[in-house]
């Protein structure tokens, strides 16, 4: 049998690991840095939970695990004689993997409520499975990374969220455009083209924008049984500056939705941040859930989808019985993330080789003293390893160089006083020294590293 | 709805993820300082990758995750039609939740045998399900922490093993026996006792030992045909102190068992460990998995299972088709030591608490400057918080008492001057200082703790 493992789904090697926990480590400092804690959930949520939360789409792409034991002895009979999978789901299948890290957040505060302390600031860094088509970039299992507020209307929240999302994509060393704008702009801009009984239409064509381009927008707001009139004058004020944009705005919600974006652009200077903010009046970040603040980022340097999306929404809870909590929540790209990082080669090298040496033996005595070099070493938190057969040099160098180990040890050549040789790999000067003078450099190193 | 989990799984709320982490972190800075490289293989397998790996009772307790889409239009009509949910499943399902490290280990490595180097040593931290009744301290998804050698018949991997057990348990601040057998040892007191055609059915009973005592295990040695001579020479070899025992084991298998178990001392002083080490002839580890050394570890400290198994294994990729792949490995029992820990209340306080202080203005404007006070400390890696609303004093208080944050810092009291007044909150002490000296104060702590 030719093993294999599902479409969709990945085995990271050692490399690719360290690579993958350095974007969630960059990430995971940063949220610790303003006061987010940590939550996990389980993999498995009960279907009840899950479904009806994404719409049919989501649905139909919700992995369902099989009751176990007999599990059609409570299977639907009537679903079963009409071979009916959907109708039969529910009575074979009581569990789901979770879909996103949103919906098991909201079941989460619920369930959770009595110990939770209001405002809460939550992060949670986990897998999420759909069973959408597999294809380059997209995956069948992947991670979400997600850090959400909840219990305060504050806008400070919004401004902590840009200074984090800068300092994330500065840390990483990638160049992005912060975009920024307010659900309630958008509907200001229904207001002022006074076609708010159509917001939703709108706000889906202007969706597009960025793929299919005015021309595009404009085609489908017709479709929607928008006049020309108000085609025009949308594309017209979605056209203006921000500064212009905000003069035009006449409703009560659009003036509110610049009100709360200047509020947040009031809390630091923009012009410090690392990465541009963008004040993008067409960015909307799909259709129902946000009801104040947006946020996307994209990349100056690679083409790619968005990076980061988040925002402000008024009812986090209220389909488990919990209405009216709102919150602002951030979620960042990592499977995107990793991929510019990748082609853009931006990994810092010293991610990949934690391993600092290699001590390689002579013969049958070396090799046992090698392991005592190896726990002295040890002590002193150098991380290194000892090749574990007694093998020729030619062979252990061989794994030396294919392991790409910066340092190798070589014990036993220097039969007359139990000194060692340390060859740089890199450059492949050696030099001898004792095994005191070896500790002293590498736990120096070591020291320096941590 | 009133919101719920499925039965055997857990929410963790952010003082249970952090002591998790706790363990985790201090197990995987073992596996690095000893050369383990990270792997992560995905949640699902396919299905024929894990059926008949654990026996019929391990099929029985897998997950199965239901085909997606119209599954009923390939499902096996003759099971359908006898209603038999066995049957049915393969037609049904081809993917399901890993069961263990182990087996998706051995997979991985057959697949990608081409960028692997040999010898390979790779550590493993992800969760498992299993469709187990849940029960106090018994879960359908944990952790599992399993390293891994492969490659190698160096003993010099055992006695690193030893090494690192010593020092996980060492640094988590408990204390354990470590116990250490040879499966050959076994086999070498069947030899003695001239039973081995009937080795297995030994091991069985004497496996049983530490929970029924020697009357249970003879008891079961009758039942399984062994002779009363038979049965009193088992017990009497098997009571033997270690040395008395290498004495007589006459057999060629057991005294390769005894002289591995002494090459394995031989590589370090015993005598130096921090925990005991036990050389244990009825320590058995299950069943026809282990060939040469075996470990495991108990608490002396709290009645709880083994806290750690593992052992050397002859043919890890044989099943598949990659025959004679030699290793050694254990596999931590993270949610047992989690339990341990708890019990005992060992984990280190700064565990739990990672914010360093949190920010409490009396208005708008105080609020307003807490938010650059915060930037400035947050620039310097002080784990702080602002208060996001503008609130009573009171009521913010009760907050910090609440997430028992170490300091507060109160912003807009001293109009004064601008100073602030900082508050240590287990003390009550209170003290004025300038912004300046509240981030040299923190921002000092902050790099000592790092």
């Amino acid at each position: 049998m030719k093993p294999s493992i599902p479409k969709g789904t990945r085995d990271f090697l050692p490399s690719e690991v360290r690579q993958r926990q350095y974007i969630f480590d960059t990430i995971r400092d940063i949220f610790e840095l303003y006061a987010y804690q940590p939550i996990e959930t389980p993999v498995m949520e009960n279907l009840q939970t899950l479904t009806g939360k994404y719409g049919e789409e989501g649905d139909r792409l919700l992995f369902k695990v099989l009751n176990n034991g007999d599990f059609l002895a409570k299977a639907d009979e009537g679903a079963l004689d009409s071979r009916d999978s959907t109708a039969l789901v529910p009575s074979i299948s009581k569990r789901g993997l979770r879909y996103d890290l949103t919906v098991p957040f909201a079941r989460y505060v619920v369930m959770h409520r009595n110990d939770l302390t209001m405002p809460f600031k939550r992060y949670q860094i986990q897998p999420v499975w759909r069973a959408d088509r597999p294809q380059k970039g997209r995956y069948q299992e992947f991670y979400q990374c997600d850090a959400d507020a909840i219990g305060s209307e504050s806008l400070m929240l919004e401004a902590e969220y840009v200074l984090m999302i800068d300092q994330v994509f500065s840390r990483l060393g990638l160049d992005v455009e912060i975009l920024i704008n307010s659900r309630k702009v958008l509907y200001g801009i229904a207001e002022t083209a006074g076609v708010t009984d159509r917001f939703m239409d709108m706000t889906i064509a202007v969706d597009k924008l960025s793929k299919i381009g005015w021309d595009g927008v404009k085609t489908d707001l017709v479709k929607r049984n928008f006049t020309e009139a108000q085609t025009q004058f949308i594309e017209k004020l979605f056209s203006l500056s921000w500064e212009d944009l905000a003069g035009e705005l006449r409703g009560e919600v659009g003036r509110s939705g610049i009100g709360e974006i200047n509020a947040v652009l009031g809390y630091f200077d923009p012009s410090k941040l690392n990465n541009r903010l963008v004040l993008e009046p067409t960015l909307a970040r799909g259709l129902n859930y946000y009801t104040g603040c947006i946020f996307e980022v994209r990349s100056t340097e690679v083409e790619m989808g968005s990076l980061l999306g988040g925002g402000r929404y008024a009812d986090l809870t209220g389909v488990f019985g919990m209405p009216d909590l709102s919150g602002v929540g951030i979620s960042f790209g990592v499977e995107r993330i990793y991929d510019v990082l990748s082609e853009l080669a931006k990994f810092p090298s010293d991610v990949i080789t934690q391993l600092e040496l290699l001590i390689i033996a002579v013969d049958e005595e070396a090799h046992r003293a090698s392991f005592g070099i190896a726990s002295t070493l040890r002590e002193h938190l150098v991380k290194c390893e000892v090749y574990p057969d007694v093998a020729k040099m030619k062979k252990q160098m061989k794994y030396a160089n294919t392991i790409q180990v910066p340092y190798v040890v070589m014990v036993g050549m220097q039969e007359a006083n139990g000194d060692l040789i340390l060859k740089d790999m890199q450059s492949g000067v050696q030099e001898t020294l004792g095994k005191a003078a070896l500790v002293d450099k590498f736990s120096q190193q070591s020291s320096g590293n941590s």
